[in-house]
């Protein structure tokens, strides 16, 4: 399939980046069930690192061998698959091209108090597996958010030089942002406009509350009228924080909900402008046939 | 589209290559009219430095122009497209991801006497405009071809342990080998012989005729009745040596010639049990329309 | 002795990996009383670091001699033998190639407080002293868990390219982990899956209790019916969270109990499907024949 | 002043260079004169390496000074002023920013024989001077043909990666061409081409005579009709071999000559679509009205 | 197996080497038919690069597929297999750990007149591949032979210090070396013991005539008279030149000869106290069946 308008268009946001890096950010784009219409849905499995096996995958016991998740991912026909080194390698032989991978290069350790992340796979390693790009997570607010910021911007400037594109998972927390905070939407918006800042080649961000955080913010929000009634109302300023809609965002929603409950995410990202979903624990904890079935559902709203 | 058997055969060869070669070999296998065949034709554009600009360009000439052939790989299908480093960068960003794309790495100058060839490209070139693999040629039989086979040592190793697959042209020339002799039959086994021992994951090698070149060669060809009557014949001992057919191997038809010679060669290509054919000057020197149809018509019998 | 079946398959399971490593885990899965069959037994000895040499080598003085140490491996006939830098050297050449070597490359020291560790080894001497692999702990929930977690990061890379496998020790401990967590089955789950996330190519934990200590954890634990009544019930747990028993793990028993203790863990480690045994201080602190004697019956089990 | 439509549409066909690259090809286009019209006129001094100084100098001999070509450079309005490291670094200090810069790399030898040249300054040279490019040259055709290649190609790399672009001067000599045979109109759209090809920002040719001088050469330029009865034809060639004019090409007259003979050639290269002159001998050798006078009659043929 | 005193004995020749060589030497004197006895037969498949795929393997075409080459040794029991690059490559995965592999790391190339050599594979080619040692091939007396023993310092410096042993092909030719002299007594002698000086693991040459070659030996053979009627002989005077024979000398016989030509050899070699055979064409080229048996008639003699 060759790349539709959107697509080009999309591309044409990302001026001055590599022809390596538009090229693996098209293979994403053009692949799978949303393959040409800008919008993606990615399957991240990156919880081991931070609840433990058995709170990923007690819930669908398939789902604790790797393969499971190169299968799902492809059954499915999701735009990418995005985990740490060890899932990776586990199924990149015997799936090389049929998914775009992206690696998870940090992740935090649920043993560990406090925000801190270590770095679990190198740029290198993206090279080996085939990957069209890296992800990295920062936590604007904490008390390490400036050293995990150089870490990205080290990571960023390799992984480009060479062709791949970035994911930033930016999530505010600690410092001034309270735990409530931590989904309010000044918060979101502050923490996606901080990842395009950074370079990020896509965004993820949670799907914000109509909550406002920083005191500072609150005039702001009320004088200027930004409308947050609705959850699409959100997604469309954090778009506005995203370069005004030119970087590509998607959205998680977090913990397993039912699935109506997801497709009204869903349907307010889309209505708000949002360029996807990064949807995890919905999927692969539940039995594979619901899986491809939401998924399936969740594309359908997207296409 | 996801991986064909045919496909999953094909990679199941390059047995130790990392995860990431083979989804860029995978890429190009899936790639065009033929994808999921496990058959290749690939537009190579590389007689600018070889024979000048219009020696290559002047019968058509809106070649000249290297978005014109950008446009051609992409509107014939073809699986992959292999230029130099200039002609490359001229199109890499505007067709990002559109083709897979080979950086043809040593050139020869027609301006100089004698077998060599410079680098005119490197490996992070190759990442930087996406590319799936790098292109080198070697000259076995020639007085540098152990400088040129060390260098491909070197700069093979480099593109592996990214994940670029290489592409081998090898021509075997000077030394032994008399001009009638570098597409004799035993010569042209050779060739593609060492291309495999030299780790290539592609081999490309001109079309041999049933001449036996070498003396001390004569009488294993005789006495084995090596069979080199047919075309097809000849194919089918190229790819015995090409580790009993367990690597990919294209071949060359060389100066334009007409259609229906053309598709000759290629069925015997094809019935030979060759992967494709890789056709520069009897395509880009045809008008666009001309071009494609051939292109369609030699697609058509490899599919 | 050839490869079996059942050794194909385990290395089946570690695609991507140079072929240098999996003739290096082939190595240690061939050698030995155990050779052969998918189970192994490691003679650790690297308490005289954490514990100091009287703790280590006064019950039974022989053991003070490094060649002591080679000589129970070799006439024991187990898998690999797995010490520091000095005790692997004191005999490397003596006995080489009579035992599969893994170079533990870090240490704790017990005149310290805290949980790090120093690097004592390197990979250039791993492979100077002929070893299979490389050993490594981390000490997952420790507050340097994720400069831990960063080293090995850096360390298996230059392992794995040079055909060396990596044996990962995890242990949690610190942060939210409790005293008694340090054996909890959902501790020791996490860590193995950790070791796994990393690429580890054999994971090393303890054998755990039946104790939850993460809070989080627990309703996952109950409303999952995780069965974990018996001590091969948490095996097969840690065995699921080691990517579904695609990861080789093998199981130690910690300070010195009576044989008939240990065997019976011994069997509930083989009823669970984990891969073997470690077995330090119950075998070198008791006389020679003794410990012969012992590992004997623990490998009659597992063959 | 802003960027015109015409220099917009000349960055445009550079795809894929850097920002960086860009905004100092614009500075270039932008500066003087000419600024905004597509065209340049570059004042190169690099004889004083070639000829010596007294060849080079004695015919003004204030020009002897490196500041009085600074100055000329300026008076005139010209685009941008070229030359080695000691004439540049005597001036770059009180001049800085009064004109765009270009280091030229390498230099030849009037006391030596053959057709080689030595590196005489570095791309940190240039970085700390304020350039906005670098100069290089090359002789395909001669013996040490490839080795000048490989050079540029590895100063390429380094140069651009910084933003840095590049100019090349490209000479055939040697090998197959003839003397005749370096100013021949195949052999100069040869040498265009190949400078294309090797990723030349701008290209440095002499303006070609009607000869055709490779034998394998002479049946195309027949068969095909190119034109090349007047120097605008053969201006119009040289730039369809440097991809379709997609490149910037500017002409140097060489040795000096009358005005009117000058202005002629102008004439030719405008109305062939050449982009510019470069004018050394002919501006900088005659007293400084004189040749100011001289550049501002050039530069109005092309305003 | 544990090793046996015939193979401590020879490992304690090896004094001052690491641990990590010894152990590679090891796996290699105690795998496969004369694992213990301190006698090697290794399958040696390099003809390719040297006279071509037809005359290597068209008299049994099964011999193309580089997997039945490494089953021939599997199933025959050889001490080990060399070869070049793509061909250890090619079944590396498929069949890690199941034979010693030595990667021949330089190749001649039949095509191109004169002694020289290319470096085909790299010390980390040897690494990832998992082998035991690399072969190096020089030609004493050659024009190049001072830069070929030069080249072998190097690469035998990086192979030894990360544990791989070293097996020199020693060749004389050129020079003061006539055609018939390639095999005289003193030249072989002489070619056994500068690669011993180059601190050679493994020596191999060829089966010496009673031909003695330089005209300043002749006296010295004479005078002293060393004996070398007999075949046995020979090879006593060629192992008292490798250290008194305390280096390992093994020995080929060339092309293709009858079974008890070759057996006669073989006993030739064993009554002379030289330490196996390198057998190649004469095994490669016969029916599998044929080769198999062969090959355990060579061992038996050995036994």
């Amino acid at each position: 399939m060759l790349r539709t308008e959107v697509v080009r268009n999309i591309l044409s946001w990302y001026e001055g980046e590599t022809p390596g890096l538009k090229a693996n950010l098209s293979r994403l784009l053009m692949h799978g069930r949303l393959g040409g219409t800008g919008r993606v849905v990615i399957l991240p499995v990156d919880q081991g690192f931070e609840h433990g096996p058995a709170r990923s995958f007690a819930p669908n016991p398939a789902a604790y061998d790797p393969h499971y998740l190169y299968e799902l991912a492809i059954e499915a026909g999701v735009s990418g698959y995005a985990a740490p080194l060890g899932l990776l390698e586990q199924g990149a032989d015997t799936f090389a091209g049929e998914v775009p991978l992206i690696l998870k290069m940090n992740s935090g350790n649920g043993l560990v108090s406090g925000n801190d992340q270590a770095l679990t796979g190198k740029v290198e390693d993206a090279m080996r597996l085939g990957c069209v790009g890296v992800g990295f997570t920062i936590y604007p607010g904490s008390d390490i958010s400036y050293e995990m910021i150089e870490e990205l911007r080290d990571l960023s400037l390799q992984a480009k030089s060479r062709g791949l594109m970035t994911v930033v998972w930016s999530y505010p927390r600690g410092g001034k942002v309270t735990k409530e905070g931590e989904t309010a939407l000044d918060i979101i918006a502050y923490g996606a406009h901080m990842a395009a800042l950074m370079g990020a080649t896509i965004i993820k961000v949670k799907l914000p509350t109509d909550h406002i955080d920083l005191e500072a913010a609150k005039a702001t929000y009320e004088n200027n009228h930004i409308p947050r009634a609705t959850a699409a109302d959100r997604v469309r300023h954090v778009m506005q924080a995203s370069f005004a809609g030119k970087r590509l965002v998607v959205f998680s929603g977090g913990a397993a909900k039912n699935t109506e409950e997801l497709l009204e995410e869903v349907r307010a990202i889309r209505d708000g402008g949002g360029n996807g979903s990064i949807i995890g624990r919905n999927s692969f904890q539940r039995p594979r046939a619901e899986a491809v079935k939401l998924l399936g559902q969740v594309m359908d709203l997207y296409a």
